[in-house]
Protein backbone atom coordinates (compact mmCIF):
# COMPACT_ATOMS: atom_id res chain seq x y z
CA UNK A 1 0.00 0.00 0.00
CA UNK A 2 1.53 3.16 -1.09
CA UNK A 3 5.42 2.17 -1.09
CA UNK A 4 6.33 4.05 -3.70
CA UNK A 5 5.48 7.48 -1.66
CA UNK A 6 6.80 7.43 1.91
CA UNK A 7 4.42 8.40 4.04
CA UNK A 8 1.54 8.97 1.86
CA UNK A 9 -0.84 8.79 4.23
CA UNK A 10 0.13 11.37 6.78
CA UNK A 11 0.97 13.87 3.02
CA UNK A 12 -2.68 13.53 2.40
CA UNK A 13 -3.39 14.04 5.94
CA UNK A 14 -1.48 17.50 6.12
CA UNK A 15 -2.77 18.20 2.92
CA UNK A 16 -6.65 17.87 3.25
CA UNK A 17 -6.39 19.80 7.08
CA UNK A 18 -4.86 22.36 5.12
CA UNK A 19 -7.92 22.63 2.46
CA UNK A 20 -10.31 21.70 4.77
CA UNK A 21 -9.50 25.07 7.27
CA UNK A 22 -8.82 26.88 3.92
CA UNK A 23 -11.71 26.41 1.70
CA UNK A 24 -14.24 24.02 3.92
CA UNK A 25 -14.60 20.77 4.09
CA UNK A 26 -17.53 20.19 1.70
CA UNK A 27 -16.00 22.90 -0.56
CA UNK A 28 -12.78 20.48 -0.90
CA UNK A 29 -12.25 17.63 -3.44
CA UNK A 30 -10.37 14.39 -2.79
CA UNK A 31 -8.29 15.57 -6.41
CA UNK A 32 -7.68 19.25 -4.48
CA UNK A 33 -6.39 17.01 -1.61
CA UNK A 34 -4.36 14.66 -3.78
CA UNK A 35 -2.62 17.44 -6.27
CA UNK A 36 -1.91 19.22 -2.53
CA UNK A 37 -0.01 16.80 -1.69
CA UNK A 38 1.80 15.89 -4.72
CA UNK A 39 -0.04 12.49 -5.12
CA UNK A 40 -2.26 11.16 -7.35
CA UNK A 41 -6.56 10.69 -6.41
CA UNK A 42 -5.01 6.73 -6.86
CA UNK A 43 -3.20 6.99 -4.40
CA UNK A 44 -5.77 8.98 -2.43
CA UNK A 45 -8.19 6.15 -2.50
CA UNK A 46 -5.51 3.32 -1.43
CA UNK A 47 -5.33 5.00 1.93
CA UNK A 48 -9.31 6.19 2.60
CA UNK A 49 -12.73 5.60 1.43
CA UNK A 50 -13.25 9.58 0.88
CA UNK A 51 -12.45 12.42 2.69
CA UNK A 52 -14.28 12.20 5.61
CA UNK A 53 -12.13 8.57 6.56
CA UNK A 54 -9.36 11.35 6.81
CA UNK A 55 -10.85 12.60 9.66
CA UNK A 56 -12.45 9.06 11.15
CA UNK A 57 -9.39 7.03 11.12
CA UNK A 58 -8.08 7.22 14.08
CA UNK A 59 -11.50 5.57 15.66
CA UNK A 60 -10.50 1.88 15.07
CA UNK A 61 -6.76 3.13 16.96
CA UNK A 62 -8.73 4.89 19.64
CA UNK A 63 -10.79 1.99 20.40
CA UNK A 64 -8.43 -0.67 20.43
CA UNK A 65 -6.11 1.56 22.38
CA UNK A 66 -9.28 2.39 25.15
CA UNK A 67 -9.97 -1.38 25.18
CA UNK A 68 -6.51 -2.80 25.59
CA UNK A 69 -5.73 -0.23 28.56
CA UNK A 70 -9.21 -1.66 30.53
CA UNK A 71 -8.26 -5.44 29.62
CA UNK A 72 -4.52 -4.47 31.06
CA UNK A 73 -5.58 -2.56 34.09
CA UNK A 74 -4.53 -5.02 37.35
CA UNK A 75 -7.88 -6.98 38.46
CA UNK A 76 -8.04 -5.14 41.61
CA UNK A 77 -8.48 -1.34 40.02
CA UNK A 78 -12.30 0.10 40.40
CA UNK A 79 -14.11 0.35 37.15
CA UNK A 80 -13.37 4.42 37.93
CA UNK A 81 -9.48 2.95 37.55
CA UNK A 82 -9.84 0.94 34.19
CA UNK A 83 -11.17 3.59 32.51
CA UNK A 84 -9.23 6.41 33.80
CA UNK A 85 -6.18 4.18 32.85
CA UNK A 86 -8.24 4.16 29.00
CA UNK A 87 -8.66 8.03 28.83
CA UNK A 88 -5.29 8.75 29.75
CA UNK A 89 -4.01 5.68 27.58
CA UNK A 90 -6.00 7.61 24.85
CA UNK A 91 -4.44 11.25 25.61
CA UNK A 92 -1.33 9.58 25.31
CA UNK A 93 -1.53 8.94 21.22
CA UNK A 94 -3.39 12.34 20.52
CA UNK A 95 -1.65 14.68 18.82
CA UNK A 96 -2.63 17.99 20.13
CA UNK A 97 -2.03 19.65 17.42
CA UNK A 98 -4.04 17.63 14.31
CA UNK A 99 -6.53 17.02 17.06
CA UNK A 100 -6.99 20.54 17.04
CA UNK A 101 -7.39 21.55 13.21
CA UNK A 102 -9.44 18.12 12.78
CA UNK A 103 -11.96 19.81 15.88
CA UNK A 104 -12.10 23.19 13.93
CA UNK A 105 -13.25 21.54 11.15
CA UNK A 106 -15.65 18.93 12.70
CA UNK A 107 -17.33 21.92 14.53
CA UNK A 108 -18.04 23.55 11.00
CA UNK A 109 -19.95 21.37 9.66
CA UNK A 110 -23.34 19.42 11.09
CA UNK A 111 -22.60 16.36 9.42
CA UNK A 112 -19.33 15.40 10.91
CA UNK A 113 -20.58 16.60 13.89
CA UNK A 114 -23.27 13.99 13.91
CA UNK A 115 -20.59 11.47 12.93
CA UNK A 116 -18.35 12.67 15.89
CA UNK A 117 -21.21 11.94 18.07
CA UNK A 118 -21.97 8.73 16.44
CA UNK A 119 -18.22 7.69 17.45
CA UNK A 120 -18.36 8.81 20.52
CA UNK A 121 -21.16 6.92 21.31
CA UNK A 122 -19.67 3.89 19.77
CA UNK A 123 -16.61 4.16 22.37
CA UNK A 124 -19.20 4.35 25.08
CA UNK A 125 -19.98 0.68 24.00
CA UNK A 126 -16.59 -0.14 23.60
CA UNK A 127 -15.79 0.83 27.55
CA UNK A 128 -18.80 -0.87 28.71
CA UNK A 129 -17.70 -3.80 27.01
CA UNK A 130 -14.08 -3.71 28.62
CA UNK A 131 -16.22 -3.72 31.41
CA UNK A 132 -18.15 -6.45 31.37
CA UNK A 133 -15.03 -8.49 30.01
CA UNK A 134 -13.80 -7.74 33.69
CA UNK A 135 -16.73 -9.13 35.14
CA UNK A 136 -18.34 -5.95 35.99
CA UNK A 137 -22.40 -6.44 35.63
CA UNK A 138 -24.00 -4.79 32.75
CA UNK A 139 -25.87 -1.97 34.69
CA UNK A 140 -22.67 -0.73 36.15
CA UNK A 141 -20.33 -1.22 33.48
CA UNK A 142 -23.12 0.81 31.29
CA UNK A 143 -22.82 3.69 33.80
CA UNK A 144 -19.08 3.70 34.36
CA UNK A 145 -18.96 3.78 30.08
CA UNK A 146 -20.91 7.08 30.14
CA UNK A 147 -19.45 8.73 33.13
CA UNK A 148 -16.03 7.62 30.83
CA UNK A 149 -17.26 9.20 28.29
CA UNK A 150 -18.44 12.26 29.95
CA UNK A 151 -14.84 12.55 31.65
CA UNK A 152 -13.59 12.03 28.05
CA UNK A 153 -15.82 15.12 26.11
CA UNK A 154 -14.60 17.22 28.60
CA UNK A 155 -11.36 16.34 29.01
CA UNK A 156 -10.81 16.60 25.38
CA UNK A 157 -12.54 20.07 25.23
CA UNK A 158 -10.32 21.52 27.75
CA UNK A 159 -6.91 19.90 26.70
CA UNK A 160 -7.61 21.39 22.95
CA UNK A 161 -8.19 24.57 23.91
CA UNK A 162 -5.46 25.12 26.42
CA UNK A 163 -3.52 27.53 25.20
CA UNK A 164 -1.15 26.92 27.75
CA UNK A 165 -0.33 23.43 26.68
CA UNK A 166 -0.51 21.65 29.65
CA UNK A 167 -0.23 18.40 29.47
CA UNK A 168 -3.73 15.64 29.00
CA UNK A 169 -2.92 13.70 32.30
CA UNK A 170 -3.51 16.93 34.14
CA UNK A 171 -6.66 17.92 32.46
CA UNK A 172 -8.29 14.39 33.09
CA UNK A 173 -7.15 14.86 36.62
CA UNK A 174 -8.87 17.89 36.93
CA UNK A 175 -12.27 17.05 35.34
CA UNK A 176 -12.03 13.67 37.50
CA UNK A 177 -11.47 15.72 40.59
CA UNK A 178 -14.39 18.45 39.91
CA UNK A 179 -17.08 15.75 38.87
CA UNK A 180 -16.10 14.36 42.41
CA UNK A 181 -16.78 17.59 43.87
CA UNK A 182 -20.17 18.17 41.49
CA UNK A 183 -20.66 14.84 43.40
CA UNK A 184 -20.44 15.98 46.22
CA UNK A 185 -23.07 18.15 45.96
CA UNK A 186 -25.60 16.08 45.10
CA UNK A 187 -28.35 15.47 46.80
CA UNK A 188 -28.52 12.68 49.32
CA UNK A 189 -32.36 12.52 50.50
CA UNK B 1 -55.13 23.06 13.36
CA UNK B 2 -57.11 20.01 13.11
CA UNK B 3 -60.07 21.33 15.09
CA UNK B 4 -62.59 18.97 13.22
CA UNK B 5 -60.51 15.75 14.20
CA UNK B 6 -60.49 15.41 18.03
CA UNK B 7 -57.20 14.78 19.23
CA UNK B 8 -55.90 13.96 15.59
CA UNK B 9 -52.49 14.17 16.74
CA UNK B 10 -52.88 11.61 19.48
CA UNK B 11 -54.52 9.32 17.06
CA UNK B 12 -51.92 9.52 14.53
CA UNK B 13 -48.96 8.83 16.51
CA UNK B 14 -50.78 5.98 18.24
CA UNK B 15 -51.22 4.66 14.12
CA UNK B 16 -47.42 5.21 13.68
CA UNK B 17 -46.20 3.43 16.58
CA UNK B 18 -48.39 0.56 15.76
CA UNK B 19 -47.52 0.45 12.42
CA UNK B 20 -43.60 1.07 13.16
CA UNK B 21 -43.94 -1.78 15.18
CA UNK B 22 -45.58 -4.17 12.97
CA UNK B 23 -43.78 -2.87 9.47
CA UNK B 24 -40.64 -1.31 10.78
CA UNK B 25 -39.96 2.60 10.41
CA UNK B 26 -38.88 2.29 6.85
CA UNK B 27 -41.71 0.22 5.80
CA UNK B 28 -44.41 2.60 6.97
CA UNK B 29 -45.58 5.57 4.89
CA UNK B 30 -47.24 8.63 6.21
CA UNK B 31 -50.36 7.70 3.61
CA UNK B 32 -50.61 4.14 5.81
CA UNK B 33 -50.44 6.10 9.19
CA UNK B 34 -53.02 8.21 8.18
CA UNK B 35 -55.36 5.55 7.00
CA UNK B 36 -54.71 3.20 10.10
CA UNK B 37 -56.05 7.06 12.41
CA UNK B 38 -59.11 6.69 10.22
CA UNK B 39 -57.52 10.68 8.67
CA UNK B 40 -56.15 12.01 5.56
CA UNK B 41 -52.54 12.47 4.69
CA UNK B 42 -53.53 16.32 4.79
CA UNK B 43 -54.52 15.79 8.64
CA UNK B 44 -50.96 14.25 9.15
CA UNK B 45 -49.13 16.87 7.47
CA UNK B 46 -51.03 19.69 9.55
CA UNK B 47 -49.61 18.00 12.76
CA UNK B 48 -46.19 16.57 11.53
CA UNK B 49 -43.26 17.32 9.13
CA UNK B 50 -42.91 13.59 8.20
CA UNK B 51 -43.14 10.29 9.83
CA UNK B 52 -39.73 10.69 11.94
CA UNK B 53 -41.01 13.48 13.74
CA UNK B 54 -43.69 11.65 15.28
CA UNK B 55 -41.30 10.29 17.22
CA UNK B 56 -39.32 13.38 18.17
CA UNK B 57 -42.01 16.37 18.61
CA UNK B 58 -41.34 16.01 22.56
CA UNK B 59 -37.88 17.10 22.39
CA UNK B 60 -38.60 20.59 22.85
CA UNK B 61 -41.19 20.01 25.11
CA UNK B 62 -38.39 17.79 27.19
CA UNK B 63 -36.13 20.93 26.66
CA UNK B 64 -38.46 23.38 28.08
CA UNK B 65 -38.84 21.32 30.61
CA UNK B 66 -35.50 20.20 31.66
CA UNK B 67 -34.17 24.41 31.19
CA UNK B 68 -37.48 25.41 33.37
CA UNK B 69 -36.93 23.11 36.41
CA UNK B 70 -32.67 24.68 36.27
CA UNK B 71 -34.43 28.27 36.16
CA UNK B 72 -36.43 26.88 38.92
CA UNK B 73 -33.97 25.25 41.31
CA UNK B 74 -33.51 27.55 44.60
CA UNK B 75 -30.69 30.00 44.08
CA UNK B 76 -28.66 27.92 47.00
CA UNK B 77 -29.01 24.34 45.10
CA UNK B 78 -25.84 23.23 44.13
CA UNK B 79 -24.98 22.20 40.08
CA UNK B 80 -25.93 18.54 40.21
CA UNK B 81 -29.24 19.45 42.73
CA UNK B 82 -30.60 21.69 39.50
CA UNK B 83 -29.73 19.05 37.70
CA UNK B 84 -31.80 16.11 39.33
CA UNK B 85 -34.74 18.49 39.57
CA UNK B 86 -34.36 18.36 35.82
CA UNK B 87 -34.41 14.85 35.82
CA UNK B 88 -37.25 14.44 37.93
CA UNK B 89 -39.30 16.91 36.17
CA UNK B 90 -38.55 15.37 32.61
CA UNK B 91 -39.35 11.68 34.27
CA UNK B 92 -42.70 13.25 35.45
CA UNK B 93 -43.55 13.98 31.98
CA UNK B 94 -42.90 10.69 30.59
CA UNK B 95 -44.91 7.92 29.68
CA UNK B 96 -43.58 4.83 30.21
CA UNK B 97 -45.47 2.83 27.60
CA UNK B 98 -44.91 5.20 24.53
CA UNK B 99 -41.38 5.54 25.87
CA UNK B 100 -40.73 1.70 25.38
CA UNK B 101 -42.47 1.95 22.33
CA UNK B 102 -40.72 4.47 20.77
CA UNK B 103 -37.39 3.16 22.24
CA UNK B 104 -37.79 -0.09 20.07
CA UNK B 105 -38.75 1.79 17.20
CA UNK B 106 -35.60 3.77 17.44
CA UNK B 107 -33.13 0.94 18.51
CA UNK B 108 -34.35 -0.92 15.15
CA UNK B 109 -33.02 2.09 12.77
CA UNK B 110 -29.77 3.68 12.57
CA UNK B 111 -30.88 6.65 11.05
CA UNK B 112 -33.12 7.25 14.08
CA UNK B 113 -30.56 6.43 16.45
CA UNK B 114 -28.18 9.06 14.76
CA UNK B 115 -31.42 11.27 15.52
CA UNK B 116 -31.75 10.25 19.35
CA UNK B 117 -27.87 11.12 19.60
CA UNK B 118 -27.88 14.61 18.36
CA UNK B 119 -31.50 15.14 20.56
CA UNK B 120 -29.35 14.22 23.10
CA UNK B 121 -26.22 16.17 22.32
CA UNK B 122 -28.35 19.09 22.17
CA UNK B 123 -30.40 18.64 25.72
CA UNK B 124 -26.79 18.40 27.24
CA UNK B 125 -26.40 21.51 26.04
CA UNK B 126 -29.63 22.88 27.12
CA UNK B 127 -28.16 21.57 31.11
CA UNK B 128 -25.41 23.31 30.09
CA UNK B 129 -26.74 26.69 28.91
CA UNK B 130 -29.37 26.67 31.86
CA UNK B 131 -26.72 26.22 34.52
CA UNK B 132 -24.39 28.86 32.98
CA UNK B 133 -27.95 31.02 33.43
CA UNK B 134 -27.41 30.40 37.50
CA UNK B 135 -23.66 31.75 36.92
CA UNK B 136 -21.80 28.57 36.90
CA UNK B 137 -18.73 29.01 35.20
CA UNK B 138 -18.33 27.28 31.73
CA UNK B 139 -16.27 24.49 32.16
CA UNK B 140 -18.56 23.58 35.26
CA UNK B 141 -21.87 23.90 33.45
CA UNK B 142 -20.22 21.53 30.66
CA UNK B 143 -18.93 19.39 33.31
CA UNK B 144 -22.34 18.97 35.04
CA UNK B 145 -24.14 19.26 31.49
CA UNK B 146 -21.98 15.71 30.97
CA UNK B 147 -22.82 13.83 33.92
CA UNK B 148 -26.35 15.17 33.72
CA UNK B 149 -26.76 13.44 30.71
CA UNK B 150 -25.03 10.50 30.98
CA UNK B 151 -27.41 10.00 34.01
CA UNK B 152 -30.78 10.53 32.02
CA UNK B 153 -29.39 7.93 29.12
CA UNK B 154 -28.62 5.47 32.04
CA UNK B 155 -31.67 6.54 34.31
CA UNK B 156 -34.21 6.44 31.05
CA UNK B 157 -32.97 3.02 30.08
CA UNK B 158 -33.47 1.11 33.58
CA UNK B 159 -36.91 3.08 33.87
CA UNK B 160 -37.88 1.38 30.67
CA UNK B 161 -36.91 -1.59 30.46
CA UNK B 162 -37.93 -2.39 34.35
CA UNK B 163 -40.86 -4.78 34.24
CA UNK B 164 -41.58 -4.15 38.02
CA UNK B 165 -42.37 -0.80 36.98
CA UNK B 166 -40.38 1.12 39.51
CA UNK B 167 -40.74 4.84 39.32
CA UNK B 168 -38.65 7.08 37.83
CA UNK B 169 -37.13 8.77 40.77
CA UNK B 170 -36.07 5.40 42.64
CA UNK B 171 -34.32 4.90 38.96
CA UNK B 172 -32.72 8.30 39.49
CA UNK B 173 -31.88 8.22 42.66
CA UNK B 174 -30.24 4.25 42.16
CA UNK B 175 -28.49 5.31 39.67
CA UNK B 176 -27.39 8.70 40.94
CA UNK B 177 -25.85 6.57 44.58
CA UNK B 178 -24.37 4.48 41.86
CA UNK B 179 -22.42 7.22 40.01
CA UNK B 180 -21.42 8.45 43.88
CA UNK B 181 -20.29 5.11 44.79
CA UNK B 182 -17.65 4.76 41.22
CA UNK B 183 -16.03 7.85 42.01
CA UNK B 184 -15.66 6.98 45.61
CA UNK B 185 -13.40 4.29 44.07
CA UNK B 186 -11.71 6.41 42.07
CA UNK B 187 -8.53 7.03 41.63
CA UNK B 188 -6.98 10.04 44.01
CA UNK B 189 -3.23 9.82 42.62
Amino acid sequence: MGRWEPDAAGRLREAALELFGERGFEQTTVAEIAARAGLTERTFFRHFADKREVLFRGSEGLRDTLAAAIDDAPAAASSLEAVTAALNAAGAVFNREFARRRQAVILSNPELQERELIKLAYLTEVLADALRRRGIRDAAARLAGETGMALFRITFERWVADLAERPWTEHLHETLAELDELLLAAPRA
